[in-house]
C-alpha cells in the first residue's frame, strides 16, 4: 500500500475503529494501543489493521503481520495467533467503511478550493506555463517542464523534470516521472469507478492509490488514468498511449508498450512490456497480459495472455486461428 | 413533450406555419385562432400541432387532440375529425421546419454570451466553486453544491442541493436532482445528432427535449450526455456511469444501474433498472432493455433484451451459448 | 506534401543533411547548391531531397524530379539517373530525423506561448466570441463566426464564414472551411500518434501535414482529429461527426458522411462520399473504403470496402452473410 499523498487521519483506538462499522466491541478485541493504518496483508505491519476476504490470499494470510484483520467467520481460521479476527459479513464494505476513516479525502475529487493561479505561486520562477493555470498544495514541479493553458495541478502531484503538459487537463495524486508527456484535455489521478452497490445510494470506495507514469512515456489527448483503490495505476517507462484511452484503477502497464486509441483496460489489469494493442480493443478487469504480445485492433480480451502471443476477436484468441476461421 | 426551457416564438397563425414549409394554404385548412405549441400525438391539445409519420402511430393518431397535424396523404385517414391535416411530402423534415420555428434556440447549441463570472452572481453566497466558473441565464443551483474549476453552467440548467460538479464539464437544458455527482470534462444537454440528410447543407434536428439526472447518480469524466430532440434524456436514480461514455438523445435509463467506461448508448433506448453494462458495449437505437439485465464488456446490442438476462457478444445473445461457442 | 503552416528551417546543405543522419559524406554525394525541402516522390522538385523505402513505390520513384534520395542499397536502382541516393538501414528513420531538421515545429505540440487573450487583438472586433478564448500567431478567421468560452485557436489556423467553434476546444494547424461546426471539448491539429519504436525513448515522427474540414461538416463533443504526418487528415463537405470520434493522422473522409459516436479510424485511411457509419465501429489504417458504403455500429474493419457495400461484424463482412450467419 502505497499513498504518499493522503494525509492518514488516524491513528484510531480499537473501539474507535468497530464504531465505524456499527460492532459492538467484546473482549477479543480488546486492545489499548493505537491503530496506525489499515493495510493489506503483506504490507500491514503490527500497528496496523488488514482484511483478508476471499481464500485465494491464504497464504498471504498465514503469514500477515497485522494485529486485526477484517474477515468472515468462514476465513479467521487461516489468521496467524497474532492477528485477531473482526468479523463481519462484508469484508470489502467494512474496509471500505473503515479505509474512509483513515483516509477521509480519498472518496470523492471534489474540486480543490485551495488551488492557486500559477502566477501566484514561486512555480512561476522556474516552469514555463500558459494562461490560467491551476496550482494545488503538495505540488512539486521539476526543471524544464511545460505545463498548458487552463490545465489544472491539484494537490498531490509530483512532475520530474522536461515534462510537457498539454492544455485543458487535469491532474491530481499523480506521480509524474521525468520525460513524460501529457496531452491535452486528460483527465489523470481521478478515484476509480469502484463502490459498492447499494439500493438509494451507492458506497463509495476510498481509492488510496495514486497514478504512477514513469520516464519517456506520453498519453493522448481525451485520456483518463483513474488512480488505485488500495494499490497504485502504473504506466511503465517509454509507453506511448494514443487518445481517448481508458485506463482503469490499479492497472499496471509495462515498459515499451504502444497502446493505440480509444483502448480501454478495466481496473487491476497487469500488461506485461513491449505490448501493442491495436485502436478500441478492451481488455476485462484482473487479467495477466504477458510480455511481448500483440493484441489486434477492435480485439475484447476476457482471460489471460501469455508471453509472446498474438490475439484478435471477441473474446480474443490465436490471431492465426482467428483470421482462418473469419475468412 | 417536455420543455421547461426552451422559449416557445409562437403562438402562429396557421397560414404563417404553412408558409414555414412553403405549403399555400387552402380552404381546408383556414383557421383564425392561433397555434399555440407544436407537440407529440399524446400531448397535443385543441390548440396545437401535431405529427403523424409512422403507422406504427396510429392508436394515438386516432385519438389526438391537436388540431392540425402534419402527416402524408396514406395516413391521413386515421386523424379524428376534430384534427385537419396538413399533408407533406416528408412528415419529419416539415416537423423540424415548424419546431425550429417554434423553438429558435434548439437547434444549435452556439456558446452564450450572456453568461458571466460566477463572482459576479447572486450564486457567489451560496456556491462553493472554483476559478472561472462561468453562469448562464435561468439557472436554479441548490444549496451545498460545489462547482469546479472553469466548468460552465449555461442556460437552462437547475442543479438540486448536494450536487457535485468537477471542473472543465459544460452543462445546459438539464435538470440536475439532489446529490448527483458530475465529475470532470463531461458535455450534458448538448443537441442530439439528428438530422436529415440532405446533399450540400444536412438539415438539423431541433433538440427541444432536455436531460434529467436523477438523485444519487454519478457521471464519470469526459462523458457526453446529449438533450432529447421531442422528448428528454434521462438517466435514472443512484445509476453510476464510469467514463468516456456516451448517452445519446431520448435515452432513458432507469435506476441502480452501473454502466462501466467508454460504453455508447445510440437514440430512443430504453434501459431498465439494476441493469450492469460492461465497458466498451454498445447499444443500437429504439431498442427495449429490460430490468435486472446483464451485458458483458464489449457486448454489441442490436434487439431488445428481456427482464433478468445475461448477453454477451456482437451481436449479443444469452450469455452461456457465447461462451460455450467461443471456446 | 501540403504545409502551408510549418516554417521551413531550411535550405541545407546535402553535408550538412548527411550529418543530421551520422552519414560521412563521400563522393557521390557531392553538390554545392542548396537542398530546399523534404517532399515524397512525387512532388518533389530538382531542388528537394524525398524518400523511398518501399518497392510498392517503384513507379513514383522512376519519375521522381528529386535531386536526392533517402533508400535502401537495395532499392535504389529504381531511380532515374538524376537523383542521387542516399543509402541508409532504415529508411523511415533517417526520414523522419531530416524531416524534424526542415520542420523542427512538427514533432512536438507543446502550448504556444505567444498566444493571446482575444480581448488584445484585432479578432475583437469581427469575432463573436465567449469567455477566456486564447489566439495564437497565424490565424485567420472569416465573418460572422462565434468561439465559444475557453477555447483555444493555437498557431496556424484559418477559420472560414460563419463557423461556429464550441467551449473548451482547442485548434492547431487546420484549415476549418465556411460553415463549420466545431462543438465542445474537441481537439483538432494535434500531431498523430506516429512514432519509431526505440527501447528506452521512442523516435517521433514529425507530422507536417494539417486537418482540412471541408464546408458544411460538423464535429461532434470530445473529438479528436489528428493532423497528417507528410499529407492531410481531410474531413469532406457536409460529413457529420457525432460526439468522441476519433479519426488519425492522413485519415480522408469524403462528403455527405455520417459518423455515428465513438467511431475510430487509423492513420492513412480512405473513406468515400455518401459513406454511413455506426457507433463504435472501427476502422483499421492505410484501408480504403469506397462510396455509399454503410458500416453497421460496432463493426471492425479490416480490409477495403468497395463502393455501395452494406458490412457488418468483425471483421466486417456483407450485412447479409453476417446476420444469417448469427441469428
Amino acid at each position: 500500500m502505497n499513498n504518499p499523498f493522503f494525509r492518514n487521519a488516524g491513528p484510531f483506538k480499537i473501539d474507535k475503529i468497530l464504531e465505524f462499522i456499527d460492532i459492538n466491541n467484546n473482549e477479543d478485541l480488546t486492545y489499548s494501543g493505537l491503530i496506525t493504518d489499515i493495510r493489506d496483508l503483506v504490507t500491514a505491519d503490527n500497528n496496523s489493521l488488514t482484511f483478508f476476504h476471499s481464500k485465494k490470499y491464504k497464504e498471504f494470510a498465514k503469514k500477515t503481520s497485522a494485529l486485526f484483520c477484517i474477515t468472515t467467520e468462514f476465513l479467521k481460521k487461516d489468521l496467524p495467533n497474532s492477528c485477531k479476527p473482526i468479523v463481519v459479513d462484508n469484508v470489502l464494505i467494512a474496509t471500505a467503511k473503515i479505509t474512509e476513516k483513515f483516509y477521509p479525502n480519498s472518496v470523492e475529487d471534489n474540486f480543490d478550493n485551495e488551488l492557486k493561479n500559477i502566477d501566484d505561486t514561486s512555480f512561476k520562477n522556474c516552469v514555463n506555463y500558459g494562461k490560467n493555470v491551476l496550482i494545488g498544495e503538495n505540488i512539486k514541479i521539476g526543471d524544464n517542464c511545460l505545463i498548458g493553458h487552463n490545465t489544472i495541478i491539484e494537490k498531490n502531484v509530483q512532475i520530474g523534470d522536461n515534462c510537457h503538459i498539454g492544455s485543458n487537463s487535469i491532474i491530481r495524486n499523480s506521480l509524474i516521472n521525468n520525460n513524460v508527456n501529457i496531452l491535452d484535455n486528460c483527465v489523470i489521478g481521478k478515484k476509480g469507478f469502484g463502490f459498492f452497490p447499494n439500493k438509494l445510494n451507492n458506497i463509495r470506495y476510498p481509492h488510496i492509490g495514486i497514478v504512477i507514469i514513469n520516464e519517456y512515456s506520453e498519453i493522448g489527448c481525451g485520456s483518463t488514468i483513474d488512480r488505485g483503490s488500495m494499490s497504485n495505476t502504473v504506466i511503465g517507462k517509454n509507453t506511448y498511449l494514443d487518445n481517448q484511452i481508458h485506463i482503469a484503477h490499479n492497472v499496471k502497464i509495462g515498459d515499451n508498450s504502444i497502446i493505440a486509441g480509444q483502448v480501454g483496460i478495466a481496473g487491476s489489469t497487469t500488461i506485461g512490456n513491449n505490448v501493442k494493442i491495436g485502436g478500441q480493443a478492451g481488455i476485462s478487469g484482473h487479467l495477466k497480459i504477458g510480455n511481448n504480445v500483440e493484441i489486434a485492433g477492435g480485439s475484447g480480451v476476457i482471460k489471460n495472455i501469455a508471453d509472446n502471443s498474438k490475439v484478435m476477436g471477441y473474446p480474443a484468441k490465436n490471431i492465426r486461428d482467428f483470421l482462418r476461421e473469419n475468412k
